[in-house]
């Protein structure tokens, strides 16, 4: 049973106006609902749940025809979240999707991506979301499977609540459509980024590093982990809350005497 | 009994290189352990887990004392942590600390805050961590009552020790030392930031928008929530940890058929 009918949606992203991953994400919901995007004039991968203190943000309309408004703000995604629903939607939207991100959001990921900021941030207003992701950084990305998997989502969350304040991390394998496996709701798997910094030397000879590394999984195999879910040629849903309380030690610090 | 004796402690914090939060933190920490600093040359507030990916960082030593090494770096409270463990640092450390704050991270605000994005990283990495703030926002505030309460939760962090990679969000109330009710340990305050914007025009009429509003708590006079902790006059501790997924709803969308 559908409790939402051509929904009013708010799009962002955290790889820029210009990405293809955005225009698969428009041209899926604009079949849906009523449109709306507003996105960081620039690429913001890695900004996480950040937010502009220090200087004042500008609201530019890019172009608006009649199935979608585009804004251009020059701040963070979370900032895009916050500024449409202060200042330029004219009702609360039904539901916010972010992406589709150029890259992997998977397993830890999911808290240094702008492209989960947007999502997080949709959900503590108490908002409908999903944050979506392929595996494959290329510009030239083809998302020809993961508009199906958005699709399928989308319709999803217009027929099942989510409870309160919960949002989707859904994933996608940069993988042929005839390989795809399916959908699969599952957890974060637990992993790190290793050997983080590559130093290089200027023309003066003074070093400088580099942000690369590798991802650690510390899960290597583990069932209904996302990064397994993914290697199964499937995509992985993990349900996530911007509540980092972590319950199980709430109980066991009981004990503890200040 | 204490497992851990004159810990190696690194340090950081997300309000630059000369915020007194910090140096009331250092002051503690020298007294406990061997003291490593590593500290964003500007400010950082609502950076939240944010990493830099676009431009290379620099470290410079600033000062290095019997007791102190002092770093600084051109990037996040996140990249100082990250290069930290894996450039400047000799060996692990025991455990890292970020602060103090000037201003509360109670609440929603943990997910905004570049003090306990140093936390979070630290506890991905399974090193024993805390973030501290303090709820006064003034860079004159007073950390007498904070220095107590750090030192007190740090010993604690010494001879308990925490589930893997579950850290704590501590945040101390601005009050008399003579007003102070203790430490309580609690969840995570549900709640949202309301009428975000406030909006301004430029000398030549065109509108910029500056971050500002409210926090509406959601859960007002709820017991064993961080706001009312800290309403009690008490120290709120929150453990907290970098897995967003949400387990109650992973087993209710057990049910979804995609």
């Amino acid at each position: 049973m559908e409790f939402m009918k051509h929904p009013y949606i708010l799009i962002s992203n955290d790889d820029g106006p210009r990405a293809n991953g955005l225009h698969s994400l428009i041209e899926v919901a604009k079949e849906i609902g009523r449109v709306v995007v507003v996105v960081s004039e620039e690429g913001q991968s890695g900004k996480s749940h950040s937010i502009t203190v220090k200087t004042p943000l500008r609201i530019r309309e890019e172009k608006r025809t009649d199935d979608v408004r585009f804004y251009v703000v020059n701040g963070t995604p979370v900032d895009c979240v916050k500024l449409a629903l202060d200042q330029i939607l004219d009702e609360r939207p039904d539901m916010v999707l972010s992406g589709i991100n150029h890259g992997s959001n998977a397993a830890v990921s999911v808290i240094y991506s702008g492209t989960m900021g947007v999502a997080l941030e949709a959900g503590l207003h108490n908002i409908p979301a999903a944050g979506f992701s392929l595996t494959d950084h290329s510009p030239d990305a083809d998302f020809t499977l993961a508009k199906t998997v958005v699709r399928n989502v989308v319709e999803k969350m217009m027929t099942e609540k989510l409870p309160d304040r919960v949002v989707l991390n859904v994933n996608i394998p940069a993988i042929e459509p005839d390989a795809f496996k399916g959908i699969e709701v599952c957890r974060q798997t637990y992993g790190v980024w290793q050997g983080e910094f590559e130093e290089r030397h200027d023309p003066i000879g003074r070093p400088y590093y580099w942000l690369t590394g590798y991802f650690k999984n510390n899960e290597n195999g583990t069932p209904n982990t996302d990064e397994y879910v993914l290697k199964q040629n499937k995509a992985a849903i993990v349900p996530v809350k911007a509540d980092l309380t972590d319950y199980h030690t709430l109980q066991k610090m009981a004990d503890w005497k200040f």
